[in-house]
């Protein structure tokens, strides 16, 4: 074996990076050593000649860095444009759930995200979807059932079950549900869940936690064993708010991960990295950082062929400027150079088939799809928690014109409804949302969690109809109106969640769009990811499908009369 | 499931533990909580009714104890009276390595240590031997190759590779050696081995070492990514000299293991709460202590089901007194109570089959049999070092008498012979060793690692054949004599290996003879454990086999002529 041999001095490497001070995960320390590289592999620590020669000039060298649980979906970026986006921050490896394509397209949709990820400067382990639906309450365009999670789990990229999102049905051992439990590797989602109920969800089997808000609910988790994924996502933003975890207890049993970033959160602040900086603004070492980014991401998967700079580990390496910016200078992933000073260097992609762009279906709107007769004297109302996949659930006194429930923008109440937009069956759920701020025309989008119907908030219903009719014309994306017209939209023509474009242009047209809600009195920073999450059934407290509210601790539908 | 009922309290459970201090071994705290158990498994911590209920008051509940690698052979008990030895003091797991009985029997010997550790009130996991013969030096009843161990792989509780004791091989890139690296999971064995050759002997797929003799070697060893499994045998006690490396780095990357354990040290002193009680001793938390008694122990061998009081894990238990003596009160296993104040409750064992009972088959030896021609002005000679594996290689001018080499009690230089065993060869090696105090007569054992061989030291030639004479008598075994005549004797009927009597009674006779050889001037407190490594080809520097004399480092045959 030639690894062996260049290990123990007998053969070139055939890269060595000198000069560097080296991280030893196992230790917390900086060795001063050569990393010499060979066959992609990491072959020794030490003095070695030859090779192609690095001068590290005493920059940090540390592992490549691992995303814990993230959904590549939520980027809006096929695979190669998210690792296009990624690398140069960093990231050489993540382990993904690919639940979203997986609501929308089923079994094929998983298996072209796969088919997409592959050859690129990036690994992306997948965690078969425990939960698609996500429940009984959301309408997507497949299901998966254990045959297909099992299809799944045979990909040599796949590690284990991913979050069993439905953890009212797990604590409450409903078959079904446990009969997804299909590996001994499963990531958990347990929004507020203690107590005994926590300990039923990880008897159950699961192993790990990204839903953790504050430090009691890490720390009860953490305590019972759970993996705690701590994330920093771009509307659940946990990671300040847990670190004191880091500071009392260590870093042991902690991981990073970012679960739904948006294109222009990874564009412009970064990835892991960027969990790396605040911690370390925070107060952290940044060696603990750096484990919780590396090796913690690796050891809760399973993954034992990374996470360190160790021999005969993958040569997946990152050189820092230094350990505040943790900006990468040099991006190595199975030894080759693939990004240098924020870029990533070209490589290879394949063309997105045609089966995965044409996904819209939804059902004609008539003008009066979104009107909602005023039946009661209070309703309940979906209060947003800017920053937070959470909503509260208010009962109120709606605002009624002409027999219709309207929005109320004064009061900052708008109008919210979801279309099914897979099978034609012309569903539409209806309600009210507070605390968007916005005061004119209407925004959509077809990612909305995780069935991906079409989730449409407005304060003129006239806006809110142009909205879903554009969507419905492009294929799905995010649209923005006003006046009774269309005034901004990103196309996501892939699945309607994915945009082709490079990273450069999503951003762009993005924060077009976020400009123009703000424009339209919208306050929060990342409007259509709160948004997308308000038709997720499985985060407490209200939300919305297109069969109408749900109360998600009560776990069952509940009329918008109170 | 009804571990998840019981989990959230809507089934009684089998058992409550009331009254502890529970260890989170995953923040290092003492919580107060009931743990509820179910079907042999932890269903949660915090407030549960029903069940059974035991009053721990206030003591402290750990995981049952994990030894992380462990020959049980070296015991010289079968399977369940080690178990009956190890429980009491609060071991539910061990990680262990049946390469003595395979050089002796082979995969049945193997198969039959399976079968034998089947139903103990603890679990056996085993590693497939990976060096049987332990090098080329050494001559075993049976060879284990590939396809033996991939027949032990299969086996459900076969873990992974066991130490690749042939490091040089390894580190040469030595294709048959290689061959044998047929799982992810493999176990090392590189005592002294560092810089280059280290890189590569890890890089070849190695993970862990338990051979690590100063904080050096442990530290780089840990550096670089292999566990570090402390050891403390009965002559290789390495955990007052590695404890450096956790207070100044911590416990993580380290477990406990004991490795070569002579019975009394096991039934006098105890198992890995002894290592715990010394490390506290020395000044390591109990916590620290514990996580390399349990977590650390199971993830080095990716346990998932123990290691941790936690829901969904197994019920091994541990109760103890304090966090000084740590003395067990309870021992519980998968749930049941297995021992209690020191004794294991009486359970079921299969008898020891005949086929592992008859494996004495040395060649007739004559009178002349151990005698050394005087050839050369200087010879080399075995100097043991008290309390290690490790030998030193000297060359020194013999006593020479009538134109032999003699022993000189008076410089502390015995004789020393392996002779072969299993296949009357006829083979003996020959030599000299320096250190053991011997004044007067011979020991001899058929326990010598690996081959187990007849390893016999005197100053006396009429006391050596006595020795040899007896041994095969009695089926092998360890023996004492003086004066021409054997004086006292353990019988080691199974494999030569490991007695059939109760552990109290190996333990008794092993003190005696150890006492016998006192009154001879031996020095060394685990005399046949220094013995039995004597023939050892593989830890340094100088060895016996029915060969001759290795050199570890060279690596090979040496003549005891220089």
């Amino acid at each position: 074996m030639s690894l062996i041999a260049v290990a123990r001095g007998d053969e070139p490497p055939d890269l060595v990076i000198e000069g560097a001070r080296v991280l030893s995960v196992f230790t917390r320390e900086w060795l001063e050593a050569d990393v010499a590289i060979s066959g992609g592999m990491i072959a020794g620590l030490g003095t070695y000649d030859g090779g192609e020669r690095v001068d590290a000039g005493g920059r940090w060298l540390v592992p490549g860095f691992i995303d814990a649980h993230v959904h590549i979906e939520s980027s809006k970026l096929t695979p190669a444009e998210f690792a296009r986006a990624v690398v140069p921050h960093g990231t050489t490896g993540v382990v993904t759930d690919p639940h979203e394509i997986g609501n929308v397209l089923g079994l094929e949709g998983v298996q072209w995200m796969l088919e997409a990820s592959e050859r690129l400067p990036l690994d992306v382990f997948v965690m078969a979807p425990s939960c698609v639906p996500a429940s009984a309450f959301e309408s997507p365009g497949f299901a998966l059932g254990p045959a297909d999670m099992e299809a799944i789990l045979r990909h040599p990229r796949a590690l284990g079950v991913a979050e069993m999102m439905n953890f009212p049905g797990v604590i409450a051992g409903d078959p079904d549900v446990l009969a997804r439990i299909i590996s001994d590797h499963v990531d958990g989602h347990a929004p507020g869940v203690n107590g005994r109920a926590l300990n039923a969800y990880i008897a159950a089997g699961v192993r790990s936690d990204h839903e953790a808000t504050t430090f009691e609910e890490a720390l009860e988790k953490r305590r019972r064993g759970m993996w705690v994924l701590v994330r920093e996502a771009s509307n659940a933003r946990n990671l300040i708010d847990l670190l004191p975890l880091v500071k009392q207890y260590g870093p042991e049993h902690c991981a990073f991960c970012t679960d739904d970033r948006e294109p222009d959160l990874l564009y412009r602040d970064g990835h892991i990295d960027q969990m790396c900086r605040i911690a370390v603004a925070e107060g952290i070492a940044p060696e603990d950082a750096l484990l919780m980014a590396t090796l913690h991401a690796a050891r809760a998967h399973g993954l034992r062929d990374r996470g360190a700079v160790a021999p005969g580990l993958r040569a997946d390496l990152v050189l820092l400027d230094d350990l505040t910016s943790f900006r990468p200078a040099h991006v190595y992933k199975d030894g080759r150079l693939v990004a240098t000073d924020g870029a990533t260097l070209p490589f290879e992609r394949a063309a997105v088939p045609e089966f995965v762009r044409s996904t819209m279906r939804a059902a004609p709107l008539d003008a009066d799809a979104f009107a909602i007769p005023a039946e009661s004297e209070r309703v309940r109302v979906i209060e947003i928690v800017p920053g937070q996949l959470i909503t509260l659930a208010r009962e109120e006194v709606p605002t009624v014109d002409a027999g219709r429930i309207v929005a109320a923008p004064d009061d900052d109440v708008a109008k919210i409804a979801v279309v099914e937009r897979h099978h034609a069956t012309g569903r539409i759920g209806r309600g009210l949302v507070r605390g968007f701020g916005l005061r004119t025309g209407a925004f959509a989008s077809t990612v909305a969690h995780d069935a991906h119907n079409m989730v449409v908030v407005g304060v003129a219903d006239e806006d809110m109809l142009a909205c879903a009719a554009r969507l419905q014309e492009i294929g799905g994306g995010i649209v923005v109106a006003r006046g009774g017209a269309v005034r901004g939209e990103l196309p996501l023509p892939v699945a309607g969640l994915l945009s082709d474009e490079p990273v450069e242009d999503v951003v762009e047209r993005l924060e077009a769009l976020q400009a123009m809600l703000r424009d339209q009195g919208v306050r929060d920073a990342a409007p259509f990811m709160t948004l997308s999450f308000l038709a997720l059934s499985v985060i407490p407290a209200l939300k919305i499908t297109d069969r109408g509210l749900v109360d998600v601790e009560r776990f069952e539908l509940v009329p918008l009369a109170v």
